[in-house]
């Protein structure tokens, strides 16, 4: 089954402490769409302006991605440019262009309404909102979001989250959704709003899912290298939704294993610049991986 | 097995954003033995005060805490005072009085020699060694320490991590003594200073291990109340230790046994003020925890 992603795409500058990359391909629906590949065919909705290069089409396609809802839109793409500190944790924004995103109307191709598993990126709530009506029946829906829009626009957000079934979402950014520093209550409290899961990522320290029916913590995948920690959240998005797109199955443990191969492929995503890790990566790699996380992680019980 | 530890005996006057604690029983060694007693037979060497109350001595013995190492010197007994910010990860320190710990100079009871489980708690590196040269044929040593040694006596130090087995250290410490903010680099370097074994304490987000043979990383158990941290290390490292005293096997599997049950010792520690919970916890209640970490953690290999 497929899985449609609808968010951001950009170029992005990256500098961090172990080097820099330049208007590279960037945005959440690109890292999410890459990481979803490799588990199950992917088709994005999002906008690029007419400075986008064929090659990084190319790439995505070549990589099972289904291009036919991005749009090209006259006018520059979106533009990110950040700086990382020496504790990767820590990003200053230097530069932001909106550009034609700033406008994007997201548009599902006819067929696109049937998919099943839908991810709704970090964008304006409203457009989250728009994409959710033109769905059919769909049998996951995920969002995202941040800072931004909980302060901007927490009204039309939570129209947001009374419609999905699943929020991924920042452990800095549940906390100011929430209102709770503690993870728990945050979850709990989030919970409240509409969705039945939610899905708190904690960058270097894994993730920590929370419903009525299920807790689950596991740590992230423990890295020597980081190079450049930009897309892990949306790669372990992409990854997760691809797992349960290929698996079928959404029960606790299908839930449980696709957030593990989200963990697992995110931890790819940063030992490169940009997206460059996603663009080769195989299956059997993340398999590999995944086996060797079940070591790092087991315990007699 | 008995386990011995060496350390800090104090008054705590604590402060967090949920409430406050005056003068109630605290130090690395308290926190130490009362966790390690849930477990194995636990003898202190420290020292207190002549205003150390005997409520405290009674609480300890009955908890299964052998109190003949316990020095009593003319003088006041070691005060710290703090104060936890909302983020209860971070804490300032509003007063310390060393008193009678400026001066403690830790000797070991006739028998004590023969301990097989030895814990060297947070104190001056020279201290420390001063107990290795009095232990027979330890089984196994583990040590803490803290920043204000690896500042000021880091050639002491070095001579302690070249004897012992095992370091059992916060984040940021290791961090700090490693160079290194990357955990699996500052790991790596610390193994090099002599220790076999480093366990990294990550506060709210668990436990990284790490040793020539084997990695383990485990997450902290979720909890929605936490009312004060303070101890919750010192407590971790007391369960590690009774438990592999208690058990005997000293194996990986042991290994992670132990740690898992340090973990889930130190979550019951900071539900309460102080080392208030610690002083009713049974074994039962650690094992039901135990089995509930198993199922927030297990996934599908």
């Amino acid at each position: 089954m497929s899985v449609l992603v609808v968010g951001s795409m950009a170029f992005d500058s990256i500098e961090t402490p172990h080097g820099r990359a330049d208007r590279v391909l960037g945005g959440s629906a690109a890292y999410f769409a890459l990481a979803a590949a490799v588990f199950a065919p992917v088709r994005i909705v999002g906008v690029v302006g007419e400075d986008f290069p064929e090659e990084h089409l190319t790439a995505l396609s070549r990589s099972g991605v289904d291009l036919e809802g991005l749009q090209r839109a006259a006018g520059k793409t979106f533009f990110w440019h950040g700086r990382y500190h020496e504790d990767l944790n820590v990003r200053d924004t230097l530069e932001v262009q909106l550009n034609v995103l700033g406008d994007f109307d997201p548009r599902l191709p006819a067929g696109y309404e049937d998919t099943e598993y839908v991810f709704l990126g970090n964008m304006h709530p409203a457009a989250q909102s728009e994409v959710l009506s033109q769905l059919k029946q769909p049998r996951l829906v995920a969002c995202d979001t941040m800072d931004h829009w909980i302060n901007e626009n927490p009204g039309e957000l939570r129209k947001v989250l009374e419609r999905v079934e699943t929020v991924v979402i920042n452990d800095s950014e549940a906390r100011m959704l929430s209102g709770h520093d503690n993870i728990v209550r945050a979850a709990r409290a989030i919970l409240k709003m509409g969705p039945r899961a939610v899905l708190i990522k904690r960058g270097e320290y894994g993730v920590f899912q929370f419903s009525d029916d299920s807790t689950f913590v596991v740590p992230a995948y423990p890295l020597e290298d980081v190079l450049d920690p930009t897309g892990a959240g949306d790669s372990f998005a992409g990854a997760f939704m691809g797992c349960l797109a290929a698996g079928g199955a959404n029960g606790d443990e299908g839930l449980r294993r696709a957030i593990v191969y989200g963990n697992v492929t995110a931890s790819f995503t940063v030992e490169d610049f940009g997206p460059r890790r996603l663009l080769t990566l195989e299956r059997g790699e993340v398999d590999e991986r995944y086996r060797r996380f079940v070591e790092l992680t087991r315990f007699h019980d």
